[in-house]
């Protein structure tokens, strides 16, 4: 697997194009990581044969891992897991006529058993971007050479906030 | 349209075996109305092909409503509701690992604009099944009746027990 | 049935005027289809006798389908239930003083035995229009088409967002 | 007002027979203070116009407090309330199909502005008695002092249970 | 019991003068029925005996209603009701750092057995107001007049929403 | 301070003598590190002054931390902490007609800015007994040493637990 | 990679051996699919510095997915996942003092961004389990072929219970 | 033990300086009563080892409080509590993405037997801060006797409140 060539590892797909705005923080963590990937609107309700389609042809294609955002009643995570053997991640979406958003997080979590779907978050985009390159890296050194970077990255952030804290508010920590 | 004929209107369908001794609240209301029915398995998860297929056949065979019981993430009566233009009436039906039901509840009832599903309270099949036979009214004035007369029925039973209630517990109402 | 006559088959209510700029969603949709309804305000707790009185005339007035909006500790939609046999579609209104929608949402859908009442999803009134075309529709196959074809155009609407999305976001799908 | 006369001053009222295991805590109160009272069987959804009748006429027949019990999506407090202008006391029952008891205590405490129900907890039908208690109380002091010894022997009771308890655990309270 | 005078009848306090935006709509319901009334803050936290003091006193000073608003953790009420015989209203208030109001109203409802708080809505002061209007009315025909003709009132607004959204929206009930 | 000495450094209080098959597990901490407490039942809605009383007292009597639990409107540990400076522990309890122990949590863990109560977990009396173990050890050497050898213990329990399961189900790590 | 060597590639712990009968059912999975596992218990609250060392050797060791069960206020998952590269599959377990659930979901799945957990459905170690398998899968074509088999078979299960079910019900579908 | 030291008493830490407009209100309790503190940000998932060095060496380095707040899946507390046998308390912050604070809720506040957490309100630091010195104060005076000052103060800032009000809202309990 050479995560430099064209063909996308990872599918990224949404209910609705409003919910770009969120996930495409999913498509930035493919672009830092260096991650083939495609992104498109699918919906469960609208395009249901779409939906299986998708699912469907997404392993032959060469799709590793498959990131789906909904909200309210969302079923796009769960149904395409019932279609392709790749792991699935789902994005609860706090949509504009959410009850808070446990509409979307119960659809998308509470899976039955057989049919899991890897569920991050309300909104957390972002997340399921890093959980499909932790696991593309599960066979590829590189991404999870580049996710310690990460790691280290975010920790050495903290300390700097940390440290410019510290002039207003000192510690006898650090 | 007649509804003594055999060909089924009103299709019940569940997304496991384990949710019949709730769903077959719903055949047992067809039985009192004389409704012609099918009642069988479809999984959204387990069998996604299978649902498409039932829901894209259902209006071509002569089915007027579709009844739809789930637990959990219970994407069925949505899924079936994304593809067919009846009428589909969803039961939430609490299963064993569900976080109280409102998983079931949620999944179905908040469905986005465009795909609409008539969600009924909490394995309430049998309120399914009376709703089904009023959509069927709604075009059948024998079904109608019977309606008239399952309401009197209703009625003459609250008045039954608080006879029964009043030998105990008097009141200057009745 | 003729859809063209200027009687009414859907009966849209609400609780409260402050309901309309929700509920007018479910009329836009009766426009749409073609399908003659009435719209007005019919409160269960502040005009009771007129609730019970649009419910008992409904059937007779030529009412096939009676849409009822209601926020709060919304009565409306299970009362008019209780008297009418005609279906009932209610739509929870998230109302001022709403607990975050759940107390319509609940005292609408959890109706006891007997009583059912189709409930869509929180301020859905347009899939409360949606889902009377498609009642009206199971003995009309004037709006069963019209409804094929509205799915058709929702099917589109995202295919073309698809499209458009396709030049910022290439995907090897399409 | 005299409460040795027969007219009852309070009207139980209740959803349907099997609450009544709940309800009759309600009457023990009643009974307990000496106050007359009726028990019987309204059902808002069953007998919505038995129920319009009972609250239209209970000032008249000499009834200065409604309790009603009810579950699910429990309408019987408010639709009484909507009609009557007596106070209207609201028990919520937890009913077996419930979603915790949430159903039946949105549905009857989110009441709109101009219409309220006294509300008391989940299943406590003794406090709902209680109250009524009060209620009548307030205009007639053998009630009212009848509440007062009732608070002393309440009073009293955990005294005692905290005596008895300091045998195996000392306090150096007491 | 004369209305007129200048003793107040009912008692409205609450736990913080930012409370009195919502908890005016009551004093406004007891001018509208010209029932004397007092207004004042008493804090079940940060006055605790002040709250025990003013409990004890009020049916000594001729008040038969308290009205208790709160938010959070709303003890005020319940802990007004633990020491006076009155009937206490709770008026659960949605406070800034409330989780969703249902702390309050959780806080004010769920009173143990043996010391009943009438809850209202929540934020539902005027409905408190009303509730008190109508437990004085069980012993004044002017005041349960004034209900009567107060819920005359409510019904006839609504009729005259109804007719002038007929000009734009008709309907073949009215 | 000493902590062999007889008198209490920790009131354990609660709402009812039903709440002491949860609270004597706090009470089992105190004996199990050697600090003297006492054990009684205060209501702070049957018996409000006895509450006031004890926790005005406290302080004088010697007692350092009180720990108070109750259930549903669970007034009892915040009223106490609204009338003494000492740390307050509230342990919310699930009762009987608790709405699935929401209510207990929100009453006692949601209190307004001024006056903190100390929550644990529902039900966590063992955990109150141990946080008011930690807080005697912020001035007792002893305890905090005591503390140290718990965790420990705690920490071998599961390597024992861990060590067992290895016969069974194999790893790699141990 | 090859399966069949000795070395586990998935590491199942859990907070408690408590969880055992839950977490078993990931295990059966791992050995359905022949995938080399172990399992161990790991506490995040009584065992912390084992869970880093854990987490910290976890990849060298060759483990390439880690699953965590825990309850209540449930930090294994999310602090293996702040330690780790690889990714973690995190399974709620209703655990006896939790309130409905709700705490384990919400400790686990609410990750903040930069840290994700794979959270499945409340105690659905069996869906660990197969997300597990997939996600081996992804590089590992015998797995994905036997994950193919494992829905092919699930599919022919409903199938048979449809067949077995339309002896007493039958449909006119099959 | 002398509160005029510079050696801090109380560590207030959080997971992110985004937490900081929260948290400094526990501060602001410290200045106030003239406790030394230290105040830095500890990420329990970004710098896990910074976190278990922190609450391993907070007892050595005269820490006798800790005061930690976080967001979302919250185990920074928790984490700390689990290392350190000093009292900590935890404060629930309410993130942008929380589902409306529940999840830092539940995720410090259920903490399982054995380490416990002293969880104050949602985003109530300041509250978190008079814990903490009533903490410190059941071995110091001083801090007690400010403590006992601080009540008074909030008393008479009601009172002044109540006083402010009778201009306009005049009672007769004043």
């Amino acid at each position: 697997m050479t995560v430099s060539s064209n063909t996308p590892l990872v599918g990224i797909i949404m209910g609705s194009d409003s919910d770009l705005n969120i996930m495409q923080d999913a498509a930035a963590v493919m672009q830092e990581f260096g991650i083939p990937f495609e992104l498109t609107v699918v919906s469960a309700h609208r395009t249901p044969l779409r939906m299986i389609n998708y699912a469907q042809k997404a392993a032959e294609r060469g799709i590793k891992v498959i990131i789906a955002g909904a909200g309210g009643a969302a079923h796009l995570p769960g149904m395409v897991a019932s279609v392709t053997s790749l792991p699935v991640i789902g994005v609860p979406v706090k949509s504009s006529n959410s009850i808070d958003g446990w509409d979307s997080v119960l659809s998308i979590l509470q899976m039955p058993n057989g049919v899991p779907v890897a569920t991050v978050a309300l909104n957390a985009a972002k997340n399921a971007g890093l959980l499909a390159a932790q696991i593309i890296g599960t066979a590829n050194s590189d991404i999870t050479k580049k996710m310690d970077e990460y790691k280290v990255k975010m920790n050495q952030a903290v300390l700097d906030k940390a440290g410019k804290l510290s002039s207003e508010w000192p510690n006898q920590f650090d």
